[in-house]
Parts: structure tokens; sequence; C-alpha cells
């Protein structure tokens, strides 16, 4: 009899691979030997000095194809000096394994990966199996899934509905999955005005007064009070800039940047009309000019409750004993390329330590996090 | 016969020094030398690597001491390559003199030394003038004017009457004379919250909107109206700052800087009361700790109309046909130290090319203000 796959010896090993984006790190050459030893074909999927996996058991265009999609890239560790443990060693300290990508997600893949290549060894399924595996999620995303999204349509590979692996729950196992996700876009401001001498602000046309009307206007009410299935929206100024250190002088130019989190109330062409004009208005309002520069990162999607999340949430709770709450919360994820794809849910680990000094995982919950994934597994091709 | 004393040459020769503050550049040794010449008793008050000239004629205490306040230190030349004279060479183009310092204000404190000298020759006062004549009135002008009037206290020198050399007119030679100025202060505002995810304002607290809402606040309603003798109050952003680059991130800290001019119906410190009060009501609706730094650079003060400004409006009146306006507009000078020590108006030349690039001052017009100062110092003594 085989011993079954141990997610947490290959998470560790994840770990030890220094796969700071845009690095690959040896992380997923790693994945690809023990895929490819389990009988997935194996596919580099590279892309613009990333690299990414695509392994897929069964056969192409199979009926019931399950995917999943995760990341082995890792953020960067921040102050080294500030680490109890290596960033890179995967120590087990009282019961936690401690590393860049402990719980973001390498811990994830691995326990995908651990309950992937045991269900095909035990109970072959009449299906396939696809892993999408990205070395580019926590940069630009730009040659990470989408990459292996688009090769896939390329060359007849999909999926029929797909797992995401992101960290899901706040603060307990099992607490939330994901369904969803809010939009998320940029807009950067600059407003021209006309230098002057702070004695004579007539005189002048103080762009730092435009940005101020503009940004309180775009704060006067909230965006909206949520929908069904999601938070409300919100905007929130990440920088204002000018630069100026004379005190008797009026600038001529100031830079403002507003970050805004939507709801399926929204586009990022709906947003951006709407700043659009509230600049225009303060512009007409001032005389100063502002212009508007915007990148929507990602439109919000919803994947609506119904037999798949109903069937990942079934295998949360049989093995936590927590009903997970549907949420649409948190940033953006590779969920956000899947959806135009197949159906796609997300569950994953608790993320509380993940971009943090000592990120670290309950090695406990590797395990259980196997658990879930063969479960999900099982019931998919039952 | 004597020549009468030529400030058009005393103007030359004093743009030919390269008195950039703090640098004293040879302007007034020259003076010294000039001054003495004449009968002056001269006496240099440098104080904190600062040059002064202290110039009296006539007896310590006299009952009618005539003062005069200028500067030769002048701002640095900005762009050189931009200037299409030396900007120390004091080229005479068309009438017009450049150089640095040829408005602001080398040709005013050259016209009122022509006009002394050749006065107390011609007709010797019954009484004192004293000239105090500073090397730093463009930067800090902590250790100028105020040195000069420090030292004259605990000396027993005192001016019973006091002029300022500076350029008053906005455009036309003997339009505008200043008998005040506005106040002016400046408040940095320190705003420190909650660092955060863009997805979750609630859960950071943003220095941002915190310093967004506060400013707003100051620019909701103008300060006052005006005054009799005062334009209303200002206010002006001069700059905002945080620095953040990563959209993802709501910062932990910004900055904004307001600067002040202000009217007779406000103190430095009855504005550093309500700008703190404006900081606490903001802090307490948004818990964004906004500390305030103050920098009073003046009160406002006005020499109220009356004998004194109008001779001296006559003596512009009669040498230009133009009766000055009484006014209290533009930015600071020295005149409000002058203010504690007697009764001080200003008046001098056009000031519209100061501190810019191909300063220049028209020929003619010096002539003209020496004729106007003589004027002014006849009739002070008749």
């Amino acid at each position: 009899m085989t011993e079954p796959f141990d997610p947490v010896r290959l998470t560790a090993e994840l770990i030890r691979c220094p796969s700071v984006t845009p690095a690959e790190g040896g992380a997923l050459e790693l994945l690809e030997r023990e895929l490819s030893t389990a009988g997935f074909a194996c596919t580099r999927v590279d892309r613009g000095g990333i690299a990414n996996l695509f392994a897929r058991w069964g056969a192409r265009g199979a009926n019931r194809s399950f995917g999943f999609n995760g990341h082995t890239d890792v953020v960067p560790i921040g102050d080294a000096a500030a680490w109890t443990q290596d960033p890179f060693g995967a120590a087990v300290v009282d019961g936690f394994m401690y590393g860049r990508g402990a719980t973001d997600m390498k811990s994830g893949v691995a326990a995908f990966v651990a309950a992937a290549i045991d269900f095909v060894r035990e109970t072959p399924p009449d299906g396939a199996l696809i892993l999408a595996i990205t070395g580019d999620e926590e940069a630009d995303a730009v040659d990470g899934t989408v990459a292996l999204l688009d090769w896939m349509a390329a060359h007849g590979e999909r999926m029929t509905h797909c797992l995401v692996g992101e960290p899901t729950s706040p603060n307990v196992m099992g607490e939330m999955m994901k369904i969803g996700r809010r939009g998320s876009m940029t807009c950067w401001f600059t407003a021209t005005g006309v230098q002057g001498h702070s004695a004579y602000p007539h005189r002048a046309k103080n762009p730092m007064t435009a940005l101020v009307k503009l940004l309180a206007r775009l704060e006067e009410k909230p965006l909206d009070e949520g929908t069904d299935h999601f938070d409300a929206s919100t905007l929130a100024i990440t920088t204002i800039d000018c630069g100026n250190t004379a005190t008797n002088v009026i600038p001529a130019k100031g830079h403002a940047t507003v970050n805004i989190r939507f709801n399926d109330l929204h586009t990022g062409a709906s947003l951006a009309d709407w700043l659009s004009s509230q600049a225009a208005a303060v512009w007409a309002d001032t005389g100063v000019e502002i212009t508007c520069r915007f990148q929507i990162s990602g439109e919000s999607f919803l994947t609506p409750p119904g037999d798949f999340s109903d069937m990942v949430a079934a295998a949360v709770q049989a093995e936590t004993g927590r009903k997970p709450e549907l949420s649409t919360s948190g940033g953006t994820s590779d969920a956000r390329f899947v959806k135009n794809h197949c159906p796609v849910v997300e569950f994953g680990l608790v993320g509380k330590t993940m971009h943090q000094v000592d990120e670290r995982v309950e090695v406990a919950q590797i395990g259980q996090l196997k658990a879930i994934y063969t479960r999900i597994l099982r019931d998919y091709f039952a």
C-alpha cells in the first residue's frame, strides 16, 4: 500500500524555494516533478519572463474537468531582521510552520496537489483534473493566470468548474469561502492650475484647493449600501502629493490617487465616467484643469450560490464543523480571470499572517485542507 | 558748486555687488564709504553672520529723526541662462537697467542715500536722518532689521518716523504706497492614522481623508470680508503630501500646509486657536490624530492714515501727478518690525519684475524716486 502524499513535506519544500515574484525559484519545477510522477501531463506555459505550470490528469476536454488555480510566487519578505525564523526555512515552532508563502499560498497548493495525486491513484475519476499554477499572482498578474487561460483556450483545454486555493478565512479555519469578488480600480488625478504668491490666492489657481474640493465630493456620500451578495463599494484616497516646500508660493500642480473597490452595482467604466464627471465639475468650478488616468484591475463578479458552492461548503462543514459564509469580500484574486472561463469559487486557509513578517501556517490545518479538497474531489466526481 | 549725488551710478555699483542673502557682497561697505564721506556716523551691526549698517546724520535721540529702512540683499538669480543680461552687470538697455536687485531694492536704497546726502549738505536739517540698511530681508530676516532695531534700542538710537523703500507700485510709478501690511502665518498639519488595505477603508484610519475633511472645512467660507484699510484675509493650501505609491495601501501618515494672510480682525494667536480647534474637530470625527505646528511671520499692522502718510502721498503726487492709493496689500516686509518702533509707511518703485529673470528698473524712475524722497525730507523738516 502506497503512503498518502504528505502535503506538509511539500509545503516545506515549496517554502524553501525563494520564489519572490517574478522568480520561479524552483517551485514550479518541484511541482512539475511531483505531478509528472503521479501521471499528470505537465506543460510549462511561460510568458513575459514568468513561469506558469499547466497539469492535467485525464482526457483533454472531458465533460467533467475539475480545475484548481493557485500560485507559487510570494511577496517580498520585508524587514528580514524582524523575522524570528528564516523566511525561506520552513521551520516548525509550536505547531506552526514559518516562511513567506506559508499561508499565501504554498500550503494551499501543496494541499491540493497532495489531494489530487492521492485521489487519481485511489479512485481514478471519470473526467479530468487540471491544475493551473502561476508564478505571477502577487505582482501585475499580466503573464500569470491570464497566460495559462489564454494557452488553454488555444489548446482546447477547459475546466468545467474551478476552485481557487487562496486563503479565504479571516481568523478561523472554515469560516468563509468566496463566491465572487468586488472589482478594483484606481484613478490618478493630476490637477494643473496657475502658480502664484500665497498672499494673492485669487490671482493664482490652486490645484490643491481643487483636489480637496474634488476628493471631498467623492467622499461626500457612500457609493452604495451593498447588494445581496456584496459589501458596500468603498473609495479610499491612497495619496495626495505636491512637493511644494515654499510656504509663500501656491503651487502649479498636484496629484491625488483614489482606489475603488466596487460591487455589482458598478463597472469600471461606469465609475470612470463618474470620476471624470466629478473632475470636470470641479474643473469648471475652479478653473483648475483636472485630468484622470484609470486602471481597472478587475470587474466585480459573482458565481451565484448554487450546486457548486453548496458542494464546496458542505465539504468544508464536514471537515471543520463550520458552515462557511459565502463571501465576496477581500481584495482581488486570480478568480477574476478564471470567472471568464468557468464557474469559480475560492476556499483556502486562514489568511491572518499573509504578507506579514513571520507569516506562518498551523501545520495541522494543512492536513485538514487536504482532507477538504479530497472530499470536494470525491463529491464532484461522485 | 558740488554736483548732485547720482543715484543711478550708485544703483549700478550696488547691482555689481553679488549680495545674494546672506552674502554682504560689498554692498554695505560701499554704502558705508559713501555715507561716512558725507558726514554720517556709520556702525556695522552684524549678527548671526548677517551684515547690517546703521548710519546717522545729526544728533542721537533728536526730536525729529527721520528714518529710512531698506535692504541690499537680493534673492538668487534663478535660471542664469534665461537672463538676457548679466544679473550682476547693471547693463542699461533701452532706458532700463538690468540686474538682480534693480527694483528690489538697490535702486530704492540708492535713491534715498542720494537724497539724504544732498539734503544734509544743502539744507542741514534741525534733527537727524537715520538709515537702517540690512543684508537679510529676503531670507529669514531674523538677524536683519530686527538686529538693527535691537541694537538701536540698546544704544539710545531712535527714529520718530520711518519710510521703508520697498517697491510699492504694481505697475505705474506713484500709484500706491503702503500704510500697513496683513499678517502672515503658516500652519503645518501632520495627520497620523492607521495604515490598512485599500479594500477595507473601515478597518484603517485614513490620514488623507482626514486632511481633505479638515482643508475643506478651512476653505468652506472666507475668513472675513476685509476691513476699512485691509483686504479680506486669505488662506492658501500650499502643499499636501503623502508619498504613498501603493494603490492597495491606505497610508498611515500625511502632511498639509496652509499659509494665511490676515487683516486686523485676527492675530496669529487667534488663527492658531481656530486652526487647532478645526483640527481637533476632525480628529474627534475621524479618529485620525492631527497635530499643528505654527509659524507666525508677522502680525498685521496699520499706520492709520494721517499727517505722515498725507505728507508722503503729497510728495508722490507732486512728483508723479498721481495720488497714491493707501494700501495694505502685498506680502510681508520689514515694516512689520519697524512698526513696533515708530510710525512707518512704505513707498518705492514699480515692483513688476522683482524676483524675476531680467529684473530691471526704468533708469528715469530712479531719479524720480530720489526727487520724491528729497521732497519728503524737505517737508518733514520744514
